[in-house]
């Protein structure tokens, strides 16, 4: 049954190949004032930072760089780029790049001119912003995150070894983004993969929770089935235009609230995810693939219809002359069949964790309850012992 | 492949029972002078005009009554609505109602301040609003046309016999829609399953057009499962509300723009239908129902990897030791068992078409090019015929 909600959106898509040359008449909404956000240095080698910069020289905007976000921000970073933000006056932050510069670029939009540490209000205290929001705009380079569509803001803190998401309002949501999926061609396949998980695992979060029928549900097996297809053409073929245009636009359905209406939703391997790559800096995506099956083995008997539906309508696994455990084994069997496919990291192991490890990141798991089972602490450790 | 678009829908949709509660936060945001807009009177009879008058009232607003909005909203109605919104100097147009309602009312919207005929600029010429638009917000009574988060307005001429229905930007989208599901609970059952095939056919009119994989036919796939599972329960259970608040959101959906992202989209059979509504005033979603599978029928070999999937996909046909032909008829049988068994109207004779109106209809239908066939004279009269 849908429960109550309000759904609201504003973000505005501009979609597809040469879709940059609509990011004039955007920032033509802003004032002259603009900084950018990059990371390492990709954009600069595959050309998208000379495009942008010429397009903000053309509309006359006087660009603020922060560049060298990291693939996992950390509070030091934001602290950085809040004095940038805030010394400059900027009129509007332009993240170009993956989930990690427009997640990043929220933060700073919120912290900038937030009067106490902005860790403490939003990250461990999880507040609404009360002070002046600097407005977002983002060129995705990479997709998997969902962050060009959402408020989502994860930021680590390495000292205290807690990665933490905070999921904003439609208040600070980008309120446009870029999306050309020519732009995701030249990542590296590792991170084009590690995506590719995020975007399933954004949907099986949302997807094995509840017990009614809901609508999303059957919205969320449309898009699985669809990433199945797509991801499995991309690794073979990276510049299949096809493939990733449907990967880029299901990467940010599967994560811009809309499937989650109505639903109670889980997070548990994002938790343990997030635990992980606060120990190891592993992708984030990597760290999702290597824990997602041992986590969902451990719970399917405590969701065992959702999995036998997940095995029908997204695997295809026949159901006749097998038990319900079976089926929903199969369904799962096959989800891993694929991710070995396209080459995920299945084992924490091969991300740098080490068996002394794993006390400490059961320790900096949050426990989510919307999914089919509460975990316990000796589960926790469990999942992460069977992905060693 | 997707091809390049613009995605942007700013209405806030606030749903679930009890949604009504939302409204006075959302009048907050407009001027004192309300114009409430409805139909024949049905929110009289089941007590949602005493609960929208009573928050009005509570936020000090003005109200300017615009009532008796007709099934097939006239020319002639939109020049009054025009006049009593331009008159009283309107803020918000409240639409209180199904989609006639909330047609009628975007019209309105975009045309009280229109210097010449509205009727010639939006209808005949299709040409956007460039004079004040008046924000418009709805309270749902009604689930099918989607129009609570879309631009679309249909308005009928009997004059000229055209129904034409114009889809606005997202500057005359509602600001604001409130869906409650158990306000659909006292439909009759004739308004209610029309609506039913309305929203079904929304979305094979998004599917049924291109050959290439896109994430869009992955979704509305979902959307169709959805519809065809709880539209089964509705029937047999009006207050079922697990089943009408699935409806009401895949309607929603199906027709906020979403699915039609980077597809051809085709509209034949509305076009069919809205000249037979011109010729019959027959109930919208009634008029689709009985031209849908006659043309199905006949544009299918056209499709026919389109309709295989459709069959498989949809309604779980299993495609072993059939053709493709088989496969694809046997998908379309299962559709028209499914109209049958919720009730739907499935000849054109029964909504009072006569043989001498056949040559009418078929020159008063405006022929789309983006199904499979585009059709000729000679095939919509076809069509029109096996519909007798």
């Amino acid at each position: 049954m849908l429960g109550n909600f309000v759904y609201s959106n504003p973000t505005r898509l501009c979609f597809g190949e040469g879709s940059l040359d609509r990011l004039k008449g955007e920032l033509e909404n802003y004032g002259g004032r603009v900084m950018l956000v990059y990371g390492g240095g990709s954009i600069k080698k595959n050309g998208i930072y000379d495009k942008v910069t010429a397009i903000l020289k053309d509309c006359g905007k006087t660009v603020f760089e922060d560049a060298g976000v990291m693939p996992n921000p950390t509070v030091e970073k934001l602290y950085e780029g809040c004095r940038i933000a805030r010394e400059n006056e900027v009129d509007l932050i332009l993240a170009v790049g993956g989930g990690s510069v427009c997640d990043y670029s929220k933060a700073v939009s919120v912290s900038a001119y937030c009067e106490e540490d902005p860790w403490d209000k939003y990250y461990l205290r999880m507040e609404e912003p009360d002070n002046k929001i600097i407005p977002v705009g983002c060129v995705l380079t990479m997709v998997g995150t969902g962050s060009e569509m959402n408020g989502g803001s994860v930021i680590t803190n390495h000292e205290t070894k807690l990665k933490i998401g905070h999921v904003f309002g439609d208040n600070v949501f980008p309120k446009f983004s870029i999306l050309d999926p020519t732009f995701t061609y030249t990542l590296p396949k590792y991170q084009m993969t590690a995506g590719f998980f995020d975007i399933m695992n954004h949907i099986t979060e949302q997807y094995f929770s509840d017990t009614d029928d809901s609508t999303s549900d059957y919205v969320m097996e449309g898009l699985m089935r669809s990433l199945i297809h797509s991801s499995r053409i991309a690794v073979k073929e990276p510049e299949n235009y096809e493939a990733r245009s449907n990967i880029m636009w299901t990467a940010t359905w599967a994560l811009n609230t809309f499937v989650a209406m109505g639903k109670t939703t889980d997070w548990m391997v994002h938790m343990i995810g997030h635990a992980v790559g606060a120990y190891t800096n592993a992708t984030h995506g990597m760290a999702l693939a290597a824990v997602a099956l041992p986590y969902y083995r451990k719970i399917c008997p405590y969701g065992l219809e959702k999995f036998k539906r997940f095995a029908v309508n997204v695997w295809d696994v026949r159901p006749e002359g097998r038990t319900d455990e079976e089926i929903a084994a199969a369904g799962l069997s096959a989800m891993e069949d694929w991710m070995k496919e396209i080459g995920l990291v299945m084992k924490i192991s091969e991300l740098g964790a080490t068996e002394d490890m794993i006390e400490g990141i059961a320790d900096a798991t949050f426990i989510n309850s919307g999914g089919y089972k509460e975990l316990t602490r000796d589960e926790v450790i469990d999942i992460l012992k069977e992905s060693m």
